[in-house]
């Protein structure tokens, strides 16, 4: 006899809260379709070779590898790796169906990808992430980059996991300011940039004294500058737009990010994203080796500790490994499986009622018949319905029915049949009522919408 | 320069195509969720050792297994395998999860699994299933095997792949039978099956000759009984009933197989699966080793060159290897990524419209803060909507939206402001009709709700 268990690092769920998670890809999905963003799904395995173009570094060594049993006793070395994101496939996918392709392409991909992470409370080795992005052939207009956050916008309002804030910031205009204070170099910018990032867990203090101290050896004018800059947070479109003003004029560098970011603000507002979900935020920078125009973050107020629930950016060219062809894009992603592991520690959802809508109750075996026919009849008219198959002590039908999160139960027996009725019993209001048997589909699904229109989950 | 490409063995779709598989996924998943069963998702690897508790044999061999960089740098042998397919890793689920499983468990897992296969056209190493399962605790009533057909029914209507019979068969029939001809042992009634399974190959005459040759040695009577016996079709309920009659009474075993398959007939019609949907096929096995009871394929009427679309059976005890429970079940699977290859080689389904069902043009670019709400509203309407965000030429916006597959062009131009209205272009009708600026989003609801009532895809 096996123990049965799964591997370290995964995030298995009973049905409940799979019913709760599949609700959030739905709506994520719903919504990316929503605003015209096409499916697209990859293999869980690409070629090492076309997926590890980079070779070396922190990426690589939390890769899984993939064998046949064939390939495993000769010896060989892997051929396939699972992917460890979904931004590498979408590169190759791009490149590789170019000409099958209209541009610009939006997709949408919800699957789950794979790293060898060291295992830990609320690190997955597995888990999905769920992204679009938009790419340009040559070009892509700045426009698209207030696309995503109107996605973000409607995405979020709809999971209802309260107020939100849409982070907005540009790395050209971060560029721009730091070789304003003549720190040109890309590699040294990154560097003060990520001592600023522990603003939060070191203090201001503490920062400040790193940047002024050896390694950097900025002078206090500039490490002031610096840390006022980055502290920058808009708290109103109209403050957003001002905060672009008291920048004034510098650099080309600098005055395009101001643009770029004028711009989408802009857009945002015509898109009809309510200003309480954007602000400016100087600090945010992301990947400094990939994304070159706007970054985004995504932060529930009410939630900090949570961290960044959506993040993205514009990026200057796509698939530089695989084609020749200039393919500029913008993107975010979700990671839905940490994202809703994070949501439930906090107890912003909780598991969910069954998808399971109605159950046919069984109080005589001479019913049967009468029941699949009454569950047939829920099912036409587009309602999840489960059948008692055995006539069980009726306490012990509804003891299952309420453990499993149905909210109705439907009986059938001789008095019924007699007057052509069938009674309800809701057992979320304990109230009960009996209807004509041709009308249970039809009055049950007023019921249900009257649910979902009230939004309990 | 690296080459893009997939691994061999993968399917990969294009957009449109992967919209029109979504939509194949979203209907079984849909009617899955109808008749009750619950979500279920599984790590896409498994512990080997949990994995492979039958080792050897063709399976084993067709593993992948999974190594993360560091292992595969110490030499060590491969903890992790991928699943290939999904009743192994249900059957650990449901023994590491007991105690918080309500039985009858009733589960749908949608998900991919992975065989080592040789590539071959058609042949899949990635695919996904589509499985459905009721496991019971100590005991399972056979009415839960007359779910099956009606969960089969009403996936293959919907799907709209023209007229399938649903094929049933029990074990314990067969086995009685075989017992009754002298028979007995399960590995020679194996041995007699698949040399059966190769009448349509090899012909009845071939197979005969087989049958009473040297290998086997039966008598000319029995090698007749035994093709009359497989060649056992139903045309109708009655006359399905008439041949459990015709067979008489006969051992304890066959007579259980026949009041199992008359149950489960007597309950297929109370679910409402019409009598031209099932038959009796006294030929059908499935893995002999595996399942004991009823036992069911699909075929297509007009394309059985496909085999069976939709197979399963009910199985004794589920998870022996991780459990000592006894956990009967009942399940069907279908191979949505062989079927959905299938069909679209048969001709049976298409490249599908767009998921896109509106494109907003733009005229002018001084109207994007125009196209963008009504963007917004079509999409609060439910629609989903891409918008143009540059003004290019007016044909080339249409002939993306043509190639894309987008149905409905809107445009909104000086000429439409002044009146209030928006100018909606239906690509697929050609037709060209104005509505109120308010009222597009209802309007288009109806026209998209009028053409999928009318079932076009």
């Amino acid at each position: 006899m096996i123990k049965p268990r799964t591997p370290p690092g995964v995030m298995e769920l009973l049905p409940r809260d799979q019913i709760a998670f599949q609700r959030m890809l739905d709506v994520i999905r719903r919504n990316y379709e929503r605003f015209g963003f096409l499916p697209v799904e990859t293999p869980v395995f690409e070629l090492s070779e076309v997926l590890l173009t980079k070779t070396g570094g922190e990426t690589e060594r939390q890769v899984y590898f993939v064998q046949s049993t064939g390939s495993l006793e000769q010896g060989g070395q892997p051929e396939l790796a699972l992917r460890f994101d979904l931004t590498v496939p979408l590169a190759r996918y791009v490149a590789e169906h170019e000409h099958d392709l209209a541009f610009p392409f939006r997709r949408y991909q919800i699957q789950r990808v794979y790293r060898g992470e060291r295992a830990q409370r609320g690190r997955f080795r597995e888990f999905y992430q769920c992204d679009i992005d938009v790419i340009g052939k040559d070009t892509l207009s700045v426009r698209h980059d207030a696309e995503m956050p109107a996605v973000i916008h409607a995405v979020f309002t709809e999971l209802g996991v309260g107020p939100f804030t849409i982070q907005l910031n540009n790395r050209k205009l971060l560029r721009g300011f730091f070789e304003g204070l003549g720190i040109a170099e890309g590699e040294r910018q990154a560097l003060v940039l990520r001592e600023i990032d522990k603003i939060d867990k070191r203090g201001a203090v503490a920062v400040r004294a790193t940047l002024v101290g050896g390694d950097f050896g900025l002078s206090d004018d500039v490490a002031d500058r610096i840390l006022a800059f980055v502290q920058v947070r808009s708290t109103s479109h109209a403050d957003a737009l001002a905060k672009l003003v008291a920048l004034g004029q510098g650099s080309g560098i600098l005055n395009e990010g101001v643009a770029e970011l004028r711009e989408v603000l802009e857009l945002l507002k015509a898109h009809g994203v309510p200003e309480a979900n954007y602000a400016l935020n100087f600090s945010i920078a992301r990947g400094l080796d990939y994304y070159t125009g706007t970054v985004y973050e995504t932060t529930l107020n009410d939630h900090p500790q949570i961290g960044s629930v959506c993040s993205g950016g514009r990026y200057e060219n796509l698939a530089s490994s695989y084609t020749k062809s200039k393919l500029p894009g913008v993107g975010i992603s979700i990671g839905a499986t940490r994202l809703f592991w994070q949501l439930r520690e906090a107890g912003i959802i909780s598991t969910a009622e069954s998808s399971v809508e109605v159950m046919v109750g069984l109080m005589d075996e001479a019913r049967l018949s009468d029941s699949l026919d009454i569950a047939r009849r829920l099912r036409a008219g587009g309602i999840n319905a489960e059948v008692q198959l055995e006539a069980k002590k009726l306490a012990k039908q509804f003891q299952y029915a309420d453990r499993a999160g149905i909210r109705f139960v439907v009986l059938y027996g001789d008095d019924e049949a007699t007057r052509d009725v069938v009674k309800v019993k809701d057992l979320k209001s304990q109230e009960q009522f009996e209807v004509g048997r041709e009308e249970l589909a039809a009055a049950l699904k007023v019921e249900l919408e009257q649910q979902r229109a009230m939004g309990a989950r």
